[in-house]
């Protein structure tokens, strides 16, 4: 049901010549950007514009050097249909996924490609927020001077395990980083001399985004998705939107109270999902300590075969099966993806959970389907990247001339072409 | 953020002329019907329209009989701008809320006017499908002959506390009714001869929407509506839109694990919310047996200041919080609206309420307000109407002309004036 009066409103803005003509750009990019080559032929079926309209939009796109025309195959009679292709090149991000353990940096081209992966260690306490800056500023340093001749920065992106505030990127509270109230993002961005635009998010929002977008759930549109760590990271999709709340501090899905008498949280409260559930306590399930063993250890004992590690699977399935079930309850999905620890520990523990999140609504559990996450730790990276996608897949033409103006303070608008020839 | 290709095609279809028109008229309509009477010089404000086109846009809405115009109070200098009111005789729907005790029905004119509203017990066991749908059916013929003539019936929308499939209506689950897999739409559709359209939707849904709409949390994005009864009833808007899920089944916020090991649920399951603090989990709360006590024993309990009745509130506000608290860490919401017994117990409660809302976190939590229904139990009847005042907000011309086409079924357009006049 469509509330209120902002629908009708939204749409009746969004009618003059150029703005139509921006949204048929930007249609035909997020097409190729999402869906990778298209022929023109699918894109006229996709979109329902004529072929002439669809070959003056890709002009254009060709013309910022966003995409790339090839001669497609014959099939059958008459004349091939051009291929259109994203040009992963052209422009890039650098997304960040900072874990209480590393830092894991990528170079994110147009189309979603994964260019240039790094994953590092700290270089010292992860509780140093100005040590973990420089190190991030080093790494985008590192990653430019990768990048190839004429292809444009469209920003950077950093993922944390914390809530973060919007717009401005203050990390309220990381328990896992020990980071609270930090600037984050004023600090990177004054590290590299205000040069770029850069920006944070949440790792469950950004991994959830990911495997909407490119993942385990694509084609869905009502996602869960739970990493387990230190904590647990949780995003939520709702109707194919990102589930922000009130100051986008939505899905903090590792704070639902599943023992009201159980473990202290790092949050201050008791009995939290990710207390009861989070790295610690799956390791201690298995019969482990954590001070001196990891999820890799673990990992391990599953492979054995062992009672004790049969044992520490059912329990740990059961704990996260019961959150499950409350999620599932409150948001009816039909996907379900499970990634970091409780990805690792998926294939053993997938019995155990289907028991567990049983006790959700029959009209519910048999609409929902629990998955693996596809993209694995790479998923915040594609996720963050999507930030700075956006504004250039929104308004393509005025993005690029942009970020040109700057790269080249003297070049009018007729030196595009010769700029991105290079690219 | 924006995710995939979606919105960019949605806005892409709604560039014609026609459809610009149709837009802008649903807008007005949208403007009086939700906000009440307007000045032409407000509906320019509001919509960014010039004052020509909102005049040619009212004159067609009065045409359709959907608002009038009379001339405003001269403030200052100039030209009185003339207001605009929605005819809340000009459309209707019948709306009923079934509950375990009663059947409350109401209609309900343009605007959101409660014209007439019944309370009923019911005539026999409540589940009895077919004896329900009986009384209904009476129930809507006799409001329908005390509507104003030439008032026209945009449909009837039931109420249910319950799982209910769209877009047949079908009530999957309702343990407090008794019903399962009843197909209430199609039984009520047939004992009204198909004369109109008929839907139904959850309570806590349509509670929620009331709420946003029309009041506790107007002027909110993100809202938890929460219903304390025989079990909990639950609805969620995000970002203005009504939390739906995959099936229509989200919003279950009754089944949130709250004590793993606690009481039976009414769902098969242990520790649902619903079963630890629903009206009868309540009754026990305060000393009293559910076989022979109720919710309004309670009430006159806390009248009393009695220690029982103090311990009473306190228990279950604290185990109310702890659900609001899980709720609150997953959708940040702004407004947080308590209905049903919860609202009675509302200002009594409401110190624990916060203690024990005091376990979300930090950023979550200082968002949050926390508010008794104002709709009370006129929520569910009010929201239910939004459903069938759907059509007519979205495409006036189109659903009045073919709803008069029904009334009369040789009248050409041009009789449209003659008919409406008579409202």
């Amino acid at each position: 049901m469509r509330l209120g009066t902002d629908d009708a409103k939204r749409r009746a803005e969004t009618s003059g010549q150029d703005e139509v003509r921006r949204a048929n750009v930007s249609t035909v990019l997020r097409l190729v950007h999402f869906g990778g080559a298209k022929t023109r032929s699918e894109i006229v079926a996709a979109t329902g514009l004529n072929r002439s309209t669809v070959g003056a939009l890709t002009a254009e796109l060709v013309r910022l050097g966003l995409i790339r025309e090839r001669r497609g195959e014959v099939v059958g009679k008459g004349r091939p249909s051009n291929v259109v292709e994203p040009v992963s090149q052209s422009v890039y991000v650098l997304a960040f996924d900072i874990t209480a353990g590393e830092v894991a940096a990528a170079r994110v081209g147009l189309g979603g490609y994964l260019l240039q992966v790094r994953r590092r260690l700290h270089q010292g306490p992860v509780q140093d927020v100005a040590g973990v800056v420089d190190h991030l500023a080093m790494l985008v340093r590192e990653m430019r001077a990768k990048a190839a001749p004429g292809s444009l920065c469209l920003g950077v992106v950093v993922s944390v395990p914390a809530s973060v505030r919007q717009p401005d990127g203050l990390v309220r509270r990381s328990p896992s980083l020990g980071w609270y109230e930090a600037p984050l993002v004023v600090m990177l961005a004054a590290a590299l001399g205000h040069e770029l635009p850069v920006a944070a998010g949440n790792d469950g929002d950004l991994g959830a985004v990911a495997e909407y977008l490119r993942g385990a759930a694509r084609g869905s549109r009502d996602v869960l998705y739970i990493r387990g760590q230190d904590g647990i990271g949780g995003g939520v999709i709702v109707d194919g939107e990102l589930l922000k709340g009130a100051g986008g501090y939505a899905g903090e899905l590792g704070h639902i109270v599943v023992r009201p008498e159980g473990r202290h949280c790092a949050c201050g409260a008791r009995g939290c999902w990710e207390a009861e559930t989070g790295d610690s306590a799956i390791i201690r399930a298995f019969g482990r300590n954590p001070h001196d063993s990891d999820i890799e250890d673990v990992i391990a004992d599953v492979a054995t075969g062992s009672r004790r590690a049969l044992s520490g699977v059912r329990k740990t399935g059961e704990i996260v099966g019961l959150g499950l079930a409350t999620l599932m309850n409150i948001f009816n999905p039909d996907t379900v993806v499970l990634g970091g620890s409780f990805g690792s520990l998926f294939p053993t523990m997938e019995p155990t959970l289907h028991a567990a999140v049983a006790r959700a609504l029959g009209p519910i559990r048999e609409q929902a389907t629990l998955v693996r996450s596809e993209l694995g730790s790479d998923a915040q990276l594609i996720g963050a990247a999507e930030v700075a996608f956006a504004d250039v897949l929104d308004h393509p033409v005025r993005t690029i001339e942009a970020l040109l103006a700057v790269a080249t303070p003297n070049a009018a608008e007729s030196n595009i072409k010769a700029i991105r020839a290079t690219s």
